[in-house]
């Protein structure tokens, strides 16, 4: 099988550059945007002043750099390969240690649609304490803590300003648990980026097939994709076919972190029949997951047998897939959860590879009527005692949110969740603000998610405008990360993050002074700024058809600043 | 000249009906959503129950009635006309009264574009106080509010939801200031309406064309679309040609209440040329624009003179034309702002015709380096100032707010209203919460209506797609008003509207025992909501493409339920 390369260039008038680290060889990468120079005519002479170039954050990876040659078929580069190689508390193991995972390696009917390289995994030296936190708790800074910091400080560092983000600060907040770093050391394609709520706020976008639609290649794009326009993390939720061998493509192509929630894949290895899940099942596709490279798991280990019960209060009954499987489960075997009865295991596996769990909210309300209601609460104090196993085990852990929350609500969520899970980082889904408008499901949830992020959610996963409906395409993916860039970027200015607004004075001095191209080349999604000027607009002009000629307030108010400057 | 009907028609699944006023010989227009019933398999047994029709709050006047057949040339009905014609108030005048009025009505050349219906104007008697506010405080309850009274209570009526909005509370916050009745005699085609903060939030659109762009038939269309939509009020912000005819065929088919900006059409008439603006100029457009029923007038009076030396200070200057015009004028002449000047005579002649006042906020911030700075709020002081003299003529007022604010800084901007404009409602474009996403303006700014609609802002004026790139096309105008409907509607949710969560509940309801096409008939937009579901689905199966038939939490969850209930 033969991928063809996902069609994305640079960003106009856009450089790739890196910053080296001080404490490690690292070199992280970075956006910096060139601006045009302002013109203007004083007293008949031109005169033309500099505008400093414009540096972000940037999570394309590879895709958006010109001196890469980017090969689908061979993944992307492995940017962490050295750092890892160099660490003595991990090994190199023969070969994959899960029974599926190997089964599906010998499996010949497969090579025509398997990933062509392979990598033999790693995993922690028995009884080395390998993870970030484990490294953050000894005091130890690593390459992915100080290459997160430099990252942070994107915007801020050109212009000199202060920054309280460190190394330090930054191994400070993930020993603490406010903050994670996803790094499985079988994923080093991922460049390392960290969530927590005094960091810049993360989106999540999710992608994959169901069984009924889409295959490996157009996942591999969506994932391409979903990093082009600024998606910090990546899930992939597959339920379809060939589970295994997409998500192979999709990490060995992968800029960003990437999640899952492993029961998907334990379901359809017994045939989507839920009383035949067990344990064991769960556990080797764990493994496979990890040693594949999978750097933070979705386990619904907090939604109860007796939780369950309550179902019948709720309009909406359980909407988390994870959540309906998991107390299903337990209603039909009659016993409890093998998530939450399994947990230390689950931790002490994870912990030999560095995935992070991120707690699911298996009872998070479908429906305004059922925001906030008790089994939802319920779950997040189980949450609260899970993330302190995890974190004996050096576990990095987040703790995953609602859901449909009206306005008035939102703030209890966040309040609660800060106090019943000990700071550990909070990763929601919107929340949509309101039932009534499918179709458009990505601004009904951008209003919550803003506010929420605002409050101190540290990742808010995107939501598409076909949620509810149908999966998304790239189109989709495009406006619902877009969307989401928005509500994050909302929230930082609110945070008051260092620097964060140097881009929205930017963009706005340029609209300010005409300079067309660099108010798109400023802007979140440069091409569709771009094209809806030039549907309507001939030139480069000093007004544009909203206003025409005579009634450009700006144009008058340069003029009245102009004249009042003379 | 021609126009061919518009193409809307009625929602799917939907009934008009009127409900009949008590006090008054009204009918108040509303939407009725029937549903299919619920369908459950219990021990084998098909048990069918009903569920409710849903009814909600209409603003697609007599397009959406298939009973009436509507010709966009002679006008929609007006609805209002019986009442007003019995008032014993208001006299007709033999013909219009402006110069304007007149010399475009004596102008055979425009014949050929000119609205085939003429009505001769009404105004009050002599020394008669005529608006909706001069008869609250008379202690009268006129037909338009009990109309809104029952109106605003469109969804909470048929269940039995108790209101604290009856026709004495609206009569008491109209006389108070606190809600305006946009009611010009002169538009009896319009529906009543109301905005304060204690009334489900309003939205505004902007339509209009401008020198470069648009005809009459496309801006009729806009108008038609954006009620169809879900629009409030209409401004028709017009810049460009034949601004007088293109209004009259506006108004004449106009459902909503319709606002202007005088001053656009007053520089036009002297080419745009701002410092041949003049007192009678302006004066006589605002006595032609109340004669063809125009319902509220922005007016820019409270940018002064002094304000225009801080511009200086200022990332963007001002972005409003109508506070960049009046400002350069008042520079150019070094008098003070002649709206201003004039404001009791301003409000001597809306009082006439019960035009309210929307008091501009000429010095909005325009970027988020400028908001909440000193111009700002010294203009929102002089607008206190100017409510003050508005009330004792006994017009309406609405105080328009910013613009570009982020998130930390909005609730200072409701706040301060209130205080300083005496609990006047406050209208506010987006805001805004950041610079750095032209072409998803709408998204941007949707969060910040939310929340300032959430603490008290009564209207929000839409933002499209196309804000700060072009004009807005038809799909601009639906995506910007769903955009708000969705903001609007969540705050309405958070400020505990009586009724406001039955819409939610009953498509929550729907989606989760997958009656998909209740679900979409009940949503903001049942035509995307359906298209999306369409273009991936074969059939109303009981699972979607999103997850296919084993992953479906609701399927699970359902069954779940289903079996504890045996």
């Amino acid at each position: 099988m033969e991928i063809e390369n996902i069609n994305v260039s640079s960003y106009p008038s856009s450089e790739k550059i890196y910053v080296e680290g001080k404490l490690h060889p690292i070199k992280v990468a970075m956006r910096k945007i060139a601006l045009t120079p302002t013109v203007k005519i004083i007293n008949g002479e031109k005169v033309t002043t500099e505008n400093a170039p414009v540096t972000v954050y940037d999570t394309s990876g590879v895709f958006t750099d010109p001196n890469v040659k980017v090969d689908i078929n061979r993944g992307i580069p492995r940017v962490r390969e050295e750092w890892i190689s160099r660490r003595d508390d991990l090994e190199q193991l023969d070969s994959i240690t899960s029974e599926y995972g190997k089964m599906r390696e010998t499996d010949s009917s497969l090579d025509a649609i398997r990933f062509s390289r392979r990598y033999a995994p790693r995993r922690a030296k028995a009884g080395a304490q390998i993870t970030q936190m484990a490294l953050a708790r000894k005091g130890v800074i690593t390459p992915e803590m100080e290459y997160v910091a430099i990252r942070e400080n994107a915007n801020a560092e050109a212009l000199g300003i202060k920054s309280h983000i460190t190394p330090e600060f930054v191994r400070d907040e993930v020993a603490a648990g406010r903050a994670v770093i996803p790094a499985n050391v079988n994923h080093p394609e991922a460049e390392p980026m960290i969530i927590g709520r005094n960091f810049l706020v993360k989106l999540n976008t999710n992608i994959g097939n169901s069984a009924l639609s889409s295959g490996i290649e157009e996942e591999v794009s969506k994932a391409v994709w979903s990093c082009y326009w600024g998606g910090d993390t990546l899930m992939d939720l597959s339920t379809g076919d060939n589970i295994h061998e997409t998500r192979e493509w999709i990490i060995r192509n992968c800029p960003v972190p990437m999640g899952t929630v492993p029961v998907y894949q334990a379901l359809e290895k017994v045939d989507g029949k839920v009383e035949d899940l067990t344990w064991e099942i769960y556990r080797d596709t764990l493994i496979e997951q990890a040693e594949q490279g999978v750097d933070y798991f979705t386990i619904h280990a907090g939604a109860l047998k007796a939780h369950a019960d309550m179902v019948g209060e709720r309009l909406t009954g359980i909407v988390s897939r994870g959540g309906s499987i998991m107390t299903s489960w337990a209603k039909m075997h009659n016993e409890e959860n093998f998530l939450y009865t399994h947990f230390d295991e689950i931790c002490e596996i994870l912990a030999k590879y560095d995935v992070a769990v991120s707690l699911g909210d298996g009872l998070r309300p479908g429906s305004i009527h059922d925001a906030n209601d008790r089994s939802q609460f319920l779950e997040l104090d189980v949450l609260g005692e899970l993330t302190e196993i995890a974190w004996k085990h050096n576990v990095q852990v987040l703790i995953e949110g609602p859901g449909h929350v009206p306005m008035h609500k939102i703030k209890e969520n966040m309040d609660r969740q800060i106090d019943k899970c000990h700071e550990a980082p909070f990763y929601t889904l919107g929340p949509l603000t309101t039932d009534i408008a499918p179709g458009y499901d990505h601004i009904t949830s951008a209003i919550g998610a803003a506010q929420i992020a605002w409050m101190g959610t540290a990742m808010i996963c995107y939501v598409t405008p076909k949620e509810h409906l149908a999966l998304p395409n790239l189109e989709d993916v495009r406006n619902g990360v877009i969307t989401y860039k928005i509500a994050a970027h909302a929230a930082d200015l609110a945070k008051g993050h260092p620097g964060a607004q140097v881009r929205d004075d930017a963009l706005s001095k340029a609209r300010f002074e005409f300079r067309w191209k660099d108010q798109f080349n400023l802007s979140l999604d440069p091409a569709r700024a771009r094209q809806y000027y030039v549907e309507s607009h001939k030139s480069d002009d000093h007004f544009c058809t909203m206003c025409g000629p005579n009634f450009c307030a700006m144009r008058i108010s340069q003029k009245l600043s102009d004249d009042c400057a003379k």
